[in-house]
């Protein structure tokens, strides 16, 4: 099934979405948010299911469902831990800023705990507070759990997965060195994310979907140009339930925990960096990468960071073509 | 007024508290979890101010308020934002590994964002996994905002500040060099933390509220014997109107949020490291610091880092010796 939170309140409307993203039933008969339904998900996700089944037969009261009246799935979350499960994109970027990554990146995840009270929306303005900043986009897949208890193990995590969408973890590059410089992890650098118009449980992913890992191509754009394709089930060093592990190692996460993949990352077919789509490759799901692989090839940057009026946008499609999430659509405002 | 949250559902029952902390009755009517409340400060602060009232007149229903029936006064929360405002504390800290802070960190607040989303009510037993991975308290106060906008100043966000509490931030030593040298911040290092039973709004503080800063001192003890009592007003580098400003000035921050202190610590008279207690020093709100001392005092460290059965103990008392925020007091417990 496929759910969504119409803008409303603080934590949205929960409403349950057709297969085709075209129409939508409010679900207040059985948890008024999102948040509610994940609470009690044994009992909610049953009801909300056999709901999906009605809106499939049309046979329930569905109104237009429209991408651009959503929050996020879940417009404020308690817990929002994004990895960084691509080690491609953690090399390159840091090969850009002349550093290079320990080896146990390859074998210990890479996860900061992100800012959850004040997620924008999938069409919400991203602010540009100020052009040295450095704004970028970052393109990746999340996860949304159920409650996850201290010291599961990668195989136990993955039951624990619950929804799939996807995000923009917006990043400040400008302000990234001198936080990581302090030692205590990104901050100011990582102001609010969004995420896809809806969350869908796995099981609309089909073969896609493995468990842990989602094999399709995220899809990326500014201004209409694509920026990549790369294969989220390709070059992915950490699963979900990897990731999931990782963060419960010493607490436990709560109903609604969010985990994301971090950007999404491949690399060419010769196990270096990814070529740009201009040259024919996969691309890339932020800028930062289009502008390390720019300075490898050309001896400089070429694609500047995001700037006012810039629109960027993520989707994923199905195997038909069909957009799975609604797509991520977000222009850049001065403030 | 000083308002408590009752174990109960994922965010407990809302009750406003006696002043002497003796007495309670249920605020279902006005808002049936502190968040709820929060959410609607403007709305609900009026009439729980009134309920107050009837508690200290014992003009309504009351019942006895136990400090072990309590959450935390939120049990999950959007926002956590801790800070290390006690720079001096960061100092001994970072000397005890050999390392030196940079100079920013005297005029730059370093703030971490912390896990949120499943706290330790206050007499909650904190888990010990793992002998080795050196389990600490750090002894804080922490303030909760209502929504803060983007780019506010220290001076603005002061009035942001609802509610005043103690935390308790668990801090597993063993596992911060290696987190800090990944660069994304303190995660498995950092457990669930726990906060005082009651949550009081600033006027509850009298004149040791300057409207950033809690003057009075913050007292910490394991197994009965004092571990320190430095005062929260003094040595603060950064107030909370700083560290809210700080955690805002790329995002919003949302109604609930949590901005903590970091460990209060003091200094000697003479400008060095604080003395321990056995010293007639003020002694510390964390192990951590009272080894670094032992360390510079001795050569090597003395005091071991908690192990099951151990009891820790944080309270603040008023002019008349009275408990202001009830006591945080747990016990460390084999997993």
């Amino acid at each position: 099934m496929k759910l969504a939170s119409l803008k409303g309140g603080r934590d949205g409307r929960l409403v349950v979405v057709s297969r085709d993203l075209t129409h939508a039933t409010l679900a207040d008969d059985i948890a008024p948010t999102l948040q509610a339904a994940l609470d009690d998900w044994e009992s909610a996700a049953p009801k909300l299911t056999a709901l999906a089944e009605q809106v499939e037969a049309e046979t329930t009261a569905l109104f237009r469902f429209r991408e651009r009246d959503c929050a996020s799935p879940l417009p404020r979350a308690f817990q929002w831990a994004d990895g960084s499960a691509y080690v491609n994109h953690v090399a390159l970027v840091r090969r850009a800023r002349g550093a290079d990554i320990p080896e146990n990146f390859w074998t210990d995840p890479l996860i900061y705990q992100g800012g959850s009270d004040a997620f924008l929306g999938p069409r919400d303005a991203v602010p540009l507070l100020d052009q040295a900043y450095g704004l970028d986009l970052e393109g990746e897949i999340a996860v949304v759990t159920d409650d996850v208890p201290i010291g599961v193990t990668p195989e136990e995590a993955r039951a624990h997965i619950k929804l799939v969408m996807l995000a923009n973890d917006v990043t400040l590059r400008a302000l990234v060195p001198g936080e990581l410089a302090k030692g205590f992890g990104f901050y100011q650098s990582k102001p609010s994310s969004a995420f896809s118009p809806a969350a869908v449980t796995p099981d609309e992913l089909g073969g896609a979907w493995d468990g842990a890992r989602l094999s399709l191509p995220l899809l990326t754009s500014i201004n209409g140009a694509p920026l990549g394709h790369p294969n989220a089930g390709i070059d992915m060093t950490f699963d979900f339930g990897q990731l999931i592990a990782h963060a419960a190692r010493t607490r436990r996460l709560s109903a609604g925990a969010i985990v994301g993949s971090g950007t999404v990352s491949n690399r060419a077919a010769d196990g270096g960096p990814g070529l740009p789509i201009s040259k024919g490759g996969a691309g890339y799901s932020c800028i930062a990468e289009q502008r390390t692989v720019e300075t490898l090839l050309t001896g400089a940057p070429v694609t500047p960071f995001l700037k006012a009026g810039d629109v960027v946008r993520i989707e994923m499609l199905d195997g038909r073509r069909h957009s799975i999430f609604g797509a991520i659509e977000q222009i850049v405002e001065a403030w």
